[in-house]
């Protein structure tokens, strides 16, 4: 018994100190889903500002995801394609006061699509993490919170988001 | 003389097939900038919206610009950092009305850094590209509008952009 007990105690601090070696790693949602590291360096799908809790928005997508909606695939979007949406709260630009910047950071969310994987819930996993730390958020259950919200989009493929027109990349 | 119109009818068809052979290249600014091919796969810097006319706003950066505004390096951007800002008008997410996204593209308009070649603009080159077919802005002298309209921001290096905070890139 006590030959058990100096075993886990020796695994448990092993773990902690890989932990403490790879803090940069934020951990995966409680439903499994892991943490897209990296989204911050993804290209743009669009933007968005809500006047009810005065808050602004970049819409991102992972290169599948920008091939289709560079290409109208949008409904449904391809599996394999991921959107992350990052929400600011309005601050105001000092020299410019009627434009709303970005002030704090609230929290970053994303839909990945696997029509199979996650038939249960739209074709898409759904996870947030909040703040600056990246906190995971909700529980085991969390993408059943994100479904019932995106219900009023279930017709457009649950996405609210429409890609923001731009012209074609010129050669 | 008969001859010398001939000359120059040929000369402007020519020019014309050439044009249509190479109709994705964005002819350059007035002033002689040459436009920024490719910015709409550049990262993000922040995002705005403007109540005041009614518009939504990504700015881009190049990777100078990236490196520049993740590292605090604003105040002044270095030398060869490009800022390029896409103005929509607002539009009405359908079933959150709430909420602007983007509709009509307006234009985009960038800001190109080099302190020595510039100075007489405060150390920026500025150009901007119209309309979904970025037909090139202004005269020769295009440079003065975009001053005077970002006067009040001369001592933030003439830039009203302030980076959007967001967490460092996970490892």
């Amino acid at each position: 018994m006590k030959q058990f007990f100096t075993i886990c105690t020796v695994s448990v601090l092993a773990g902690s100190n890989l932990a403490i070696g790879v803090a940069s790693e934020v951990p995966p949602s409680p439903n499994g889903i892991t943490f897209p590291a990296g989204y911050q360096d993804w290209r743009v799908v669009a933007v968005s500002h809500r006047s009810d809790n005065n808050t602004l928005r970049v819409i991102f997508g992972n290169d599948q995801a920008i091939a289709a909606a560079r290409s109208g695939q949008t409904n449904r979007w391809p599996d394999g394609a991921i959107l992350g949406k990052v929400v600011w709260k309005d601050g105001a630009i000092p020299e410019w006061p009627q434009a709303q910047k970005p002030d704090k950071f609230v929290h970053a969310e994303f839909m990945f699509r696997d029509s199979a994987k996650y038939a249960d819930t739209g074709g898409w996993g759904w996870a947030r993490w909040k703040g600056p730390d990246q906190k995971p958020y909700g529980d085991a259950n969390v993408a059943q919170e994100c479904v019932a919200c995106h219900t009023p989009v279930k017709d457009n493929n649950w996405v609210f988001t429409r890609p923001a027109p731009l012209p074609p990349v010129a050669k």
